[in-house]
């Protein structure tokens, strides 16, 4: 009789190589490091330290206690679409039909049935780097290959070449993924960048993948970074990956949604049927809820993230052991320490002498080998203290 | 330029095929054309009438309360595995890990991740039809091929031809789907018939996908049907698929489980990673409140679908015109009209001329084309109505 281990490998063995060989997240390698130490300030997850506001838990509460609790529409229920549409009238100042919008289990559901639209087995895909890695593992997953085109971090920007990134198109290359914001860098693509990457993917007929999911944590003049509707005409294929997650501290809930020319949605429709078959309807009353009632939230999060961005920039920034660019965008400082090249022994040294957690940049694809993410999305005091202990450490 | 429809259906047509042509469900089409008709007893759908019990409510709206609506354990709470191992203790009167447990955004997506496990492209999986067709779905979607193996309608009852399954294990069979008791003909594999499937299994190498989701909705002597759980050895390859939504009426919540060898363990968290991310806490602590305090209420739904079953049996067994197996298991009265070979148009007339929604079993794959599906987890007096409106159809 075999040995346990031996015939648990062979079970292990018995699965789709795809799915055996998913890459398992750096972040949670970090993450389970630090986890648990006394007094560490945890900064490697994309999320805020504030709960969801108390009237959008509400209004799943009220739904709850009326015994909304039966299948629903699996595209969304039509208060939460016609609610989506009039949000995106008041962001982009013009109007947006309900039909566009299907409702998924978080971003990431978003994300997966977008993959699952334009690429599988034989098919490439994309992703300028660094970038967050579940899109990657997600197309990949499903059978299709990524491709990483590495941006560049000069003067304290990052950069993407758009000349790298078209000399990486093949016969096989069905889509581009563009997030912006981005996370971890930071990264806005300008209104002549989208336009040209528009430009390529029609060229080549290729989709675009848009995840604007950080599009309004922005610290200039504007409201919200430029977007791909800002350009497109409604035929061009893209489609749009969103979240509540971020924007309303409701990162737990797993609610987001796709936005798509209606004539994707019988396909969309199916897709989540045979995914998830659809939100719960209290879920998505509190989504309701956060859409017609949560600008003033999202508008204070914006502020004491930009407060904290300052904080960092101006406290960290004076080290000349520190390399990063200076963030427009999203909610995270992505940065280097010169004489470290390695991302994960950085983070673990930084765990267990400065009771910092952060994300190593091997997580985030090539470019990002040297780097750490820190969100600050938190606290302004403990911002403050990492400065502090961050400081103390390089000395 | 293009007319617009011209440009929708090439927009429509660059999507990837698997996506493109999953096919729309069967049930829903019957469901459109009956939608809204006053005084129509709707019994499509695989759902009870009754909400989710206040105590599983109340858990959630606690939690949600407590400011639990941050990102958690891809694998789900500790809470709740062991809460699901408890559960399965007291079923199988054996012990369970907690770490063979993971909790899922619905049965649906169990199926999803199992599916993604064990096939892609190239790859072929049997399935016993009549069969709920949001398995063989999500298998091809995934891009392999399901192959359908008829089961047989003799002497009110549903027989699964073992010689006829094997027969069609090719090189490529990767895994057979097992539904038992089985949504829609309610027919339960015996233990004997479990132990050659599972033979077929290991002397192919081929995983079993388990879908014993109406285990406990039984009408005999026993308190569930027999499962793999008590044949099995450890290492088998089996996938069990399971949710809430059936015990315990949360089929809008969108919750359940995979239950595997704990060696599947960080595939099985990736997967859900990059799919959905996980399983809101507030949802997992109902889930938690269900298993420790659900039994009476599971029993009282099964005491009240064998009433109803008892009821339809009784009440349209005596017509001539009806073909059907006795109802051993699940909660779905499957049968046949004579003269009526195409079940969407008996469902479109049964709609308009009996004021009952069924579902049409040309959704259920081959074999199931004559036949109907009647969902009867509903109220005793629907039931009875129904009968005497399709007694009256029926002439």
């Amino acid at each position: 009789m075999p040995s346990q281990d031996i015939r648990s490998d062979a079970l292990l063995n018995a699965l789709r190589a795809e799915a055996r060989l998913a890459p398992t997240s750096g972040i949670g390698e970090a993450r389970s490091y630090g986890m648990g130490r006394e007094g560490l300030i945890p900064l490697w997850v994309g999320e805020g330290d504030l709960p969801t506001p108390s009237f959008i838990s509400e209004a799943a509460t009220r739904s709850l206690a009326a015994g909304e609790t039966f299948y629903t529409h699996q595209r969304g229920i039509p208060e939460l679409r016609q609610a989506l549409a009039d949000y995106h009238a008041r962001l982009f100042g013009r109007p947006f039909s309900p039909e566009r919008f299907f409702v998924t289990g978080g971003g990431m559901q978003a994300i997966q049935i977008a993959a699952r639209m334009v690429a599988g087995a034989g098919d490439e895909v994309l992703v300028p780097t660094p970038a967050w890695p579940n899109f990657a593992a997600a197309v990949e997953v499903g059978g299709a290959k990524t491709v990483a085109v590495r941006m560049d971090l000069k003067d304290r920007a990052w950069t993407l070449d758009l000349d790298r990134l078209a000399a990486a198109v093949t016969p096989r290359t069905r889509a581009i993924f563009v997030n912006s914001p981005s996370n971890p860098t930071g990264w806005i693509a300008s209104r002549e960048e989208q336009a040209a990457l528009l430009a390529l993917a029609r060229k080549h007929d290729l989709w675009i993948v848009a995840d604007e999911i950080y599009g309004r944590f922005v610290y200039g003049e504007e409201k919200r970074a430029p977007s791909f509707h800002d350009i497109m005409d409604e035929h061009d294929r893209i489609l749009f990956v969103q979240t509540f997650s971020k924007n309303w501290a409701m990162t737990g809930w797993r609610i987001g949604w796709i936005e798509a020319h209606p004539a994707l949605g019988d396909v969309i429709e199916n897709l989540i049927q045979y995914s998830t078959s659809g939100v719960a309807v209290f879920m998505q009353r509190a989504g309701v809820a956060a859409l017609e009632r949560g600008d003033g939230f999202v508008e204070h999060q914006v502020a004491r993230a930009k407060t904290n961005r300052d904080i960092l920039e101006n406290g960290l920034g004076s080290s000349n052991r520190i390399s990063f660019a200076r963030t427009n965008g999203a909610f995270y400082f992505f940065f280097g320490v010169e004489g470290f090249d390695d991302s994960m022994a950085l983070a673990k040294e930084l765990i267990d002498k400065a009771g910092v957690g952060l994300a190593p940049g091997k997580a985030f694809g090539p470019g990002a080998e040297k780097y750490l993410r820190l969100c600050f999305a938190r606290r302004t005091d403990h911002i403050e203290e990492t400065v502090r202990r961050i400081s103390a450490f390089l000395g």
